[in-house]
């Protein structure tokens, strides 16, 4: 006779296989289908969501829920079973008031919105994607306000990625960061030393930067046996288990920091689910214990590990095998200095660390707008465009380097994009932890060993999955919460010496 | 208010979408999943599984479908909707036998068998896939005695395939074509003037190969914006939509045949599934209406197509363009009697034309020993030899090129190896039809203009996927039932010609 823990157990095991299934067919729809494919895999996708939703919300459930939390009253609260039993009883509390048909519509508005968005995208032609936008945006809203919210709805999308934060908690320390963001930004503009980072436009032939992709992704600990990387439009991770964990990037034969940072940064993301607990696989805690703490792991090693001096002191001699002739004149300050230049940009997944945040401010902003109706879709590019001039002094000059460059809108992320932000404060307070804990680590990096680091981050944080509260986590590892001030003193001191100031 | 035939077909589209999903990550499985992937996986597609047949079986399921056949009762017996209620009704009549925890099991255990299967294979030994055998085994002869037979077990199984043909059917017309086999085979050896068919051994570059492929495909009428081709150990074609099918190839570039003819084969399936009425998506409708008649579409393009005189008049041309050097020596003569020599060998996707079938006798027959009991799974490698051996008067070097060559006892595909055969035999009768119809034909193919024929197998065949028991639909598109002996015919003709006989 199974205890009601178990049948609950199974349950879930059943709603995570179902949406482990969803996260195949949406790696395969980025990564390989034919066009044709898009309408069927729509419905799929529908009927796979709603069918993990309709499951997990079962009256049944919330019985084996209400039972099991008895049975195991009596454990630690640090237990799988104890967290297993609260985490569950959160996300079932939350989910329950959203109808399963307002899931499977929004699986099935989402999917052919990010087709559209796809091709607009190639086409560079907001007035494609706009009605798709505007469908998204309605059932984001009904989501919303099924979930229920305190304070503004903006509340009910931020819970979903960041559990237990609140949108002005996240307007406080956007704050905070904001000002010390323009003061740098100011400082470099008016006194920094110019930096030359035509190195990087060179022509890099593609397979020589996939093979040192590879290469860097293994050093930093990658299992290749429970993971690949493919290409796509738009790169991401998706974990189908521990043991099957996918990134995929996109390279540039003029750009080799594109496809090099973004292979580093997703790698950072697949660590994390490689690392944790098989104990917790197929139930709801293996997962990351926020977007913005995921997010901390694929900035620390994008921007803290790869972007930095010792880093480079070792891998420039490899990048140099693959690259000869083109990197023939670096030095590693020169290519350090290179892939640091610090400009107002575009692409906000190309952006430099400094100004990277206020691409997050500007969106931060629109998606407030656009759910409390204060900026129709139509109005949108313009919107964006008028803040890329305040945040950044620049203008897309169309609109796939614009209000189009991100797949987020297309598949109903809105309250996404704070973790971004997030994540790169959580990585520098993690780092320093980290530094204080093993101050060996920048020689160990200068050797092209990673491995301690990422033990270091696998312990602590990724073995834990989801069973903490991320300002738990955060607490834990780092004796404080989360804060814009190490930050901000990470970028100051970084780029007083890399610019001079 | 939703009518009942609209009840009962949404919860076919549900079925369906789940069963396609399981096929999206069956093909992952085989195209891309690393090793680590596959426990996980094997959970994945046992919950998918599971969750299809219980909402296809369910009591309610019965209930709509009983209401929706008084709904159609006043529709043309041939009408989408009356064969939609008619073979969901004989789909569910069978189905209802089989627990869905059976199912679940079934769909783990396979799923574990395949991944020992492969690595079994690749080291050549069966006692690593012997024990994934012997649950295979079990669970297959668990679902045979839940689905019922009159005469014998393999009957169970091979309705699965082959609706509502019998074992004993299957016996008879294998007899003839033993018989007829066996002297076309002895009249070859004993009086056939020799084949030199070295030159398809000589080293043909794998991308070039491929890009032929292609090039061949297209010209079938494969369409690549509702498809793709990719690899994968063992040759296969999946659809998960008409508007989204897969096929997949094996290269050797010591051995030119072998991708070229699965490139065929499983593009003449590609366009089967492609082919199917878009108005029967979602439905059990959109599928092939027997396992014999999707095989009868591979081999009629494989052999009767691309293995004539009249293909390769069109088709050395292009092929040497891309080998120049390799075929420079080639007259269509030389390279078609290469391709068509016929020699017993061990592998049964690289046979011949004329020795295919018995591959096809040795498995029927073993299937049918290991079910009744009459034969140990430990047996298994002796049997298969000891029948290479009378059948073929060869004997395998090793397991990976005797008893683990096939894929399918992993996937627990027992009584699916007699389609192959009787697909090699509808493959002929159809193409007799077709030149009846269209004696320009032979012109057409050696023009490289190869659509008036996929036109013609769309219109009769493709465009009606499952609505008629394939019978039925033989009887109506050539007049005749299933028979052996137009093959006969088919072979004693070319090959007289082709070996002086």
């Amino acid at each position: 006779m199974a205890t009601y823990f178990e049948q609950l157990k199974a349950r879930l095991a059943q709603v995570s296989d179902l949406q482990r299934a969803a996260a195949v067919l949406e790696w395969d729809q980025q990564v390989n289908m034919p066009h044709g494919g898009s309408n069927a895999r729509a419905r799929q996708l529908a009927t796979l969501h709603e069918l993990a939703h309709t499951l997990f919300v079962a009256e049944v459930t919330g019985d084996w829920l209400e039972h099991a939390a008895a049975e195991v009253a009596a454990m630690s609260p640090d237990s799988n079973e104890a967290c297993l039993v609260r985490v569950t009883r959160r996300d079932y509390d939350r989910l329950r008031r959203v109808p399963g048909s307002l899931v499977a519509e929004r699986a099935q508005v989402t999917a052919e919105a990010f087709q559209a968005w796809e091709q607009a995208r190639a086409e560079s032609r907001f007035a494609m994607f706009a009605p798709h936008l505007q469908r998204v945006l309605d059932v984001t809203s009904r989501s919303a306000e099924a979930l229920g919210y305190e304070d503004c709805i903006y509340d009910a999308l931020l819970d979903q990625f960041e559990p237990e934060m609140r949108t002005k908690d996240v307007t406080g320390i956007f704050a905070e960061l904001r000002n010390g963001l323009v003061r740098l930004v100011r400082a470099i503009s008016d006194h920094g030393r110019p930096i030359d980072d035509s190195v990087l436009s060179r022509r890099f032939p593609e397979a020589a930067q996939w093979d040192f992709g590879l290469t860097v992704l293994e050093d930093m600990g990658f299992d290749t046996a429970c993971g690949r990387q493919d290409r796509s439009a738009h790169p991401f991770t998706t974990s189908f288990s521990p043991h099957d964990v996918r990134i995929t990037t996109r390279i540039n034969p003029n750009q080799l920091h594109s496809g090099l940072f973004s292979t580093v940064h997703e790698g950072g993301h697949a660590l994390y689910d490689q690392g944790i607990s098989m104990e917790l696989d197929r139930t709801p805690l293996c997962d990351g214990a926020s977007f913005s703490l995921h997010e901390s792991q694929s900035r620390l090693w994008e921007n803290i590990v790869a972007r930095s001096h010792c880093f480079w002191t070792h891998y420039l001699p490899r990048l140099t095998e693959y690259f000869p002739q083109q990197l023939a004149d670096q030095t590693v300050d020169s290519f350090y200095r290179a892939i640091n230049r610090v400009e107002p940009s575009l692409i906000r997944v190309e952006a430099d660390e400094v100004t990277y945040n206020l691409h997050i401010f500007l969106r931060f902003e629109l998606e407030q707008e656009l759910l409390e109706g204060r900026l129709k879709v139509s109005e949108l590019p313009e919107a964006w465009n008028a803040k890329m001039e305040s945040y950044l002094g620049i203008l897309p000059g169309d609109d796939a380097t614009g209000v189009l460059q991100d797949v987020h809108w297309s598949s109903g992320s809105f309250g996404y994009f704070p973790s971004y932000a997030l994540g790169n404060l959580l990585a520098v307070q993690f780092y320093n932890q980290a530094l204080q804990d093993m101050p060996e680590l920048p020689d160990q990096i200068a050797q092209g060993y990673l491995h301690p680091l990422r033990a270091w981050l696998r312990d602590h944080i990724h073995i834990h999955g989801k069973k903490m509260m991320p300002d738990q986590l955060v607490r834990q590892v780092t004796g404080q919460p989360l804060s814009a001030a190490p930050f901000l003193t990470y970028l100051e001191t970084k780029y007083a010496e890399i610019y001079g100031l």
